[in-house]
């Protein structure tokens, strides 16, 4: 790994506060890995050097770390072999179920390489190197522009930055990653490989034990872990698909440790967090809090609902919704954690309080008061203004999302009208260097579209329009069973010639969804440029806020999470979620035997169960627990983006895989707290039991390098 | 307190096994009173003698305990003072409730005794004595009679001996109580107070605090406590309500100690719970899991959901629901939990285990082969013919249940059916000496009633009915709006005149629900009867099974409840519900302001809010948490009727109130377990809290003798 992180990056980031003071808090943050040398992690327990971590002139333990589509996966053996979570390889073994082998339902079991089979949509991504380049996107911007001028101008120069990077760098992923809001600018490259493959997946009843019931809380008792691959062209670079491709070369893999990790024991994770709020202001939780977050609860509940019904008793139909459905409960219910935890934290009031005192030490001085005086006030206007609007727009916003034919015809449209457009000038996913993917992805989608279902979300989501008196009306169709009878948008090949034509074309096609689309398409491109402007707006304001804070509380910041490499520490821990109750750090199998009902989500394979009566336990014994531990619980700081990461321990070896948080810390995006702020992973000795003693998968346990 | 036991039921229940060689399991066991003093109580931790818990010779604790309707209550001051639950007291606190005077949202606090008002509906009763009457019982049961002979022959003898007992001890009641089904039966003698009246209740956001969603839950944070005064008249006998009626001087009160209990501390309760099954075959059991609690789940939902919606936003409908719907939910919520587990804890299969042990004991001699060869499959072909036919049985049944306007008119008319039979041959309502009650109970439901529920709840279940295709169809309503606006049984005073009428009267009456319950009465009738032979033909052979249990376990049983004065004893306990949890046992005042969110059920009181921030804790601070401690968890045997129990410490003091179980505990109905068994009671430090130095009835602080 080469670094290309400029002086003023560190500055700004991590001046002398951080590192020499050693102020910084044990368990709380997202570190972007420049940051990993000044954390003094010996201190807190790690046993190897920091630069076996991370250095930038050296092989270290982030060359084993690589992002699986919005997942962390490592590298655990020196032929790509990669171990994730089963909730982010699902995509990939749904798409390659069917009624007759199905591999969610029963598991996926390669007995050698030539038995691995095509993680379809699947990239995996490995940083190579990242260098600051806040000043170049931010020369963009010049004085005198609207917002929304402004916000377009960032947006077109960290293209050009990333199109530039990928010229200069052939072969290389290249993405500009905003770190604090209008302020500073990373540009990321990444090892970009695109053919993935499924190596080994438990049976959901293992994988996804427990399923939306206990999604998102602890106890868990969830084995959710896969194994994939990554292949590389015969030449070692990377390749599409192909049967000649060959196993990547890691310069580095994550030696697996069948000891595991218990209480008390120093672990750090390595990293793609998708996205926090800890920088934003009261006025946005308050957005959240009244009308976002109640929003989404409100309208999955009753998607996620439908799909149930239609999915009762129709295994092809349930299987078509499974990943969608699944991804609408788990933010649903991360949704009604937050909103929880929200009120009962009086996180709202807490931040206004700080926020109260930031004010008063603005207007304590005349100049700072002149720059800064109605900062505060004019973000509160932006969110006063999106609530005022939020029952129509978030609604209309949500037709091609809910009925997804609408979605199908708008992609294909929006496709269309953008690649009309200059490359830079583009959206992003249209840009030549995305649009395949963006293909790839759509197509996916295609083949799992389900007409039954798709009519009453449609019909639900125009209903919800007439109740919040939608300016705007959708078009009526003549006859809605015939539009859905007749359209070709549940066609994949049809899908592919559409994505061939022109705009005008499109509008002359004889399919209801896409003359809807056409018709609303300039209220579609209004919201766009609304939301643009708001974003130019907002990320000005947010620039100032961090200054006038630093001015304030004279210390620097951890970045917002960005979907971008990050490190955390903490511990093995439990905790007291309420008043009367502890909970401990370590579940076991006897505890996954005790919550088998044999009804869905709480069903154990036959195997699992005669094992443990057996008590045939294999190396993979808890030593206090006389048990095969099954999942942790630690104190780390982590969110969306984490599914997948590696758990290593003081020794920088991988002691389980990262897959949730419990209920309380869903409010980890906007605000970390010590007490109950935990992280959930599998220990790593299920992993292996289940992949050794039940499933028998030597090759693998040997791949790893595992002693027996 | 004189008993009038007789050696033979000592014999059967407690024979040499227990007390002698202290097998008695510590906690298990709702023991009868005439068990105390063979328990070793000073060795599990009484340290005051057993004789002052009970002692057919002289005052003791028990004299202080009453049953107050369904529900327990203690003396806690000479002045007749009653300490009892919240949810015990509802009834009378809702009907006294309007609008504009609404006890249930803000409390009931009289300031001397002049301001405590009639609680309508509610009757108190003191244990006098008891004697044991079996022979006399079964006496009436002869050879060759059918099983629905011998059930009305026993059921017309125990009303013989109870009229009889009230005839030779006038002023008291009687009740004969089966102990062992078919095999035991007790007499006990009850004093019986008829005016009652409310002194003290918090407003239903401390006292029902948490509301449906924290019953049955451990932690617990409810003030579920009131106080009621037993009146008499002024001659010392129990008499009606009147303003002449002076309070009652209990033989024996139960000192209130401040101090409180603590984790670890031995503890006992007398109550009344109301009925277990610990007796039940496996074959009773399935029926449960797999016919009767999913039934009642299933159609309590639906009631409890209709209620809510009918009430949202009418606080007067609301609170005419409230009684019923907070009953109905509480059964439907611990029959989930009876149901979660049944299934969880297989209960089924331990049962069916034992049940083959007991049939390989009878069947390895050829005597008792002939005698209980087919004893266990006899049991179980009549609830293999209630499964079969519970469909429809069960849900005819509950025609006069969810329908409230068919429930008074079928009361109504099975009054004037029974009356005109000789006393005895009545249904036990409907008998002289009980009529009074069962008329002021149907005018206070009357007074309940609401004509938009009530009509959807017949439509629902005439839907419900055709769904299991009754054989028997409900008489349509020419117009069912004009039935439900035209009907008088929403009238009081017009139901009361129905009470006086003849079948034929009521016959003629142009009332459609009257007309639906002459129609239907005799289907009805078949079902009574059906009833009662499925008694008579269980109660012969669950008398065998005791039987033959007893001479393979070569032991004595504990009876089921059944609604007579028990004692249990136990120690303040947590206890891990699942792998990784541990609940401790003892709640704060904290833990209410955290679970407090402004909204119901989780709404708290203004002023305990602030004594909260002002740390005002009084004398009552729990000397390790350093807060008021609100509820207590610890591990005796309790059901249903244990409500309201007194919570005594080894001094024999009140240290708290008993008002539920953990939702584990469910199960308790039907297996006791002491790892998960686990009772719960209001801390006394929260109600001396709460009425002092939050409400400050100070009169009441010093009617108790509480030093401060």
């Amino acid at each position: 790994m080469k670094s290309r992180l400029i002086c003023l990056f560190v500055a700004i980031l991590f001046g002398s506060t951080i590192g020499a003071n050693s102020t910084v808090n044990a368990d709380e943050g997202m570190y972007p890995i420049s940051m990993i040398a000044d954390l003094n992690l010996n201190e807190h327990g790690l046993e190897i050097a920091p630069d076996d971590v991370y250095n930038p002139d050296k092989v270290s333990l982030i060359d084993g770390i690589c992002r699986v589509n919005g997942c962390t996966g490592s590298f655990v053996s020196p032929k790509g072999l990669i171990i994730t979570n089963h909730h982010c390889a699902y995509r990939a073994i749904q798409s390659a179920s069917t009624t007759d082998n199905d591999y969610l339902k029963d598991g996926f079991f390669s007995q050698s390489m030539d038995q691995e089979i095509q993680a379809k949509g699947y990239v995996v991504r490995i940083t190579e190197s990242y260098s600051d380049v806040s000043d170049k996107v931010l020369d963009a911007a010049t004085e005198g522009m609207s917002f929304l001028e402004r916000s377009k101008a960032i947006e077109k120069r960290r293209k050009e930055i990333e199109k530039q990077a990928e010229i200069d760098n052939p072969g290389t992923r290249a993405e500009v990653a905003e770190m604090f809001t209008g302020k500073t600018y990373v540009l990321f490259l990444y090892t970009f490989i695109k053919d993935v493959r499924l190596v080994f997946a438990p049976p959901s009843s293992v994988g996804a034990f427990g399923g939306d019931v206990d999604n998102w809380e602890w106890p868990r008792h969830t084995g959710d872990f896969s194994f994939m691959r990554a292949y590389v062209g015969p030449d070692g670079k990377s390749a599409d698909y192909s049967p000649d491709n060959i196993p990547y070369t890691p310069k580095k893999f994550i030696p697996v440790s069948p000891a595991g990790a218990n209480e008390g024991d120093f672990v750090f994770l390595l990293g793609y967090p998708g996205r926090t709020a800890r920088h934003k202001t009261a006025s946005f939780l308050k957005f959240e809090q009244n009308v976002r977050l109640p929003f989404v609860v409100d309208l999955y509940q009753w998607q996620i609902s439908t799909m149930q019904a239609a999915g009762k008793g129709n295994r092809d139909v349930a299987l078509k919704h499974s990943s969608r459905e699944k991804s609408l409960a788990n933010v649903e219910k991360r949704s009604r954690g937050q909103l929880k935890g929200l009120i009962r934290k009086s996180i709202v009031e807490t931040r206004s309080e700080q926020e109260r005192k930031l004010q008063s030490f603005i207007d304590s001085d005349p100049t700072r008061k002149e720059k800064f005086g109605s900062l505060l006030t004019d973000i509160e206007s932006v969110y006063a203004e999106m609530t005022e609007k939020a029952p129509y727009e978030m609604t209309m916003a949500n037709l091609p999302n809910a009925c997804r034919a609408m979605n199908f015809a708008f992609t294909i449209y929006d496709a269309a009208k953008e690649r009309e457009k200059e490359d830079l000038d583009r959206e992003s996913a249209f840009m030549d260097r995305n649009f395949d993917r963006t293909k790839s992805r759509l197509l996916l989608s295609v083949n799992d579209w389900h007409a039954g279902t798709d009519k009453i979300m449609l019909k639900g989501i125009i209903e919800r329009l007439n109740a919040v008196n939608a300016s705007i009306a959708i078009p009526p169709a003549k006859d809605l069973d015939e539009a859905f009878s007749e359209t070709k948008l549940g066609d994949a090949d049809a899908v592919a010639k559409y994505l061939e034509m022109s705009p005008a074309e499109l509008a002359k096609l004889d399919d209801y969804f896409m003359k809807v689309v056409v018709e609303l398409y300039p209220e579609f491109m209004r919201f766009r440029e609304q939301n643009k402007a708001r974003d130019g707006k907002l990320g000005q304001l947010y620039g100032d806020l961090i200054d006038v804070k630093q001015q304030l509380l004279e210390t620097n910041f951890v970045p917002d999470a960005n979907a971008t490499l990050r490190m955390t520490f903490g511990h093995v821990k439990g905790y007291s979620p309420e008043d009367a109750v502890y909970k401990s750090p370590a579940t076991t199998l006897r505890g996954v035997i005790e919550k088998t009902t044999g009804v869905e989500p709480f069903v154990t394979p036959d195997k699992v169960s005669e094992l443990y009566k057996q008590g045939e336990f294999g190396n993979y014994v808890h030593p206090k627990l006389d048990q095969v531990p099954v999942a942790l619980l630690y104190d780390t700081d982590t969110t969306g983006g984490n599914s997948g990461s590696p758990i290593i321990d003081a020794k920088g070896q991988l002691v389980g895989v990262n897959f949730d948080r419990a209920f309380e810390a869903t409010i980890n995006d906007f605000a970390w707290n010590k007490s109950y702020s935990r992280s959930i992973g599998v220990d790593v000795r299920y992993v292996l039991w289940i992949t050794d003693n039940v499933y028998g998968a030597k090759h693998l346990i040997e791949e790893m390098g595992i002693q027996k």
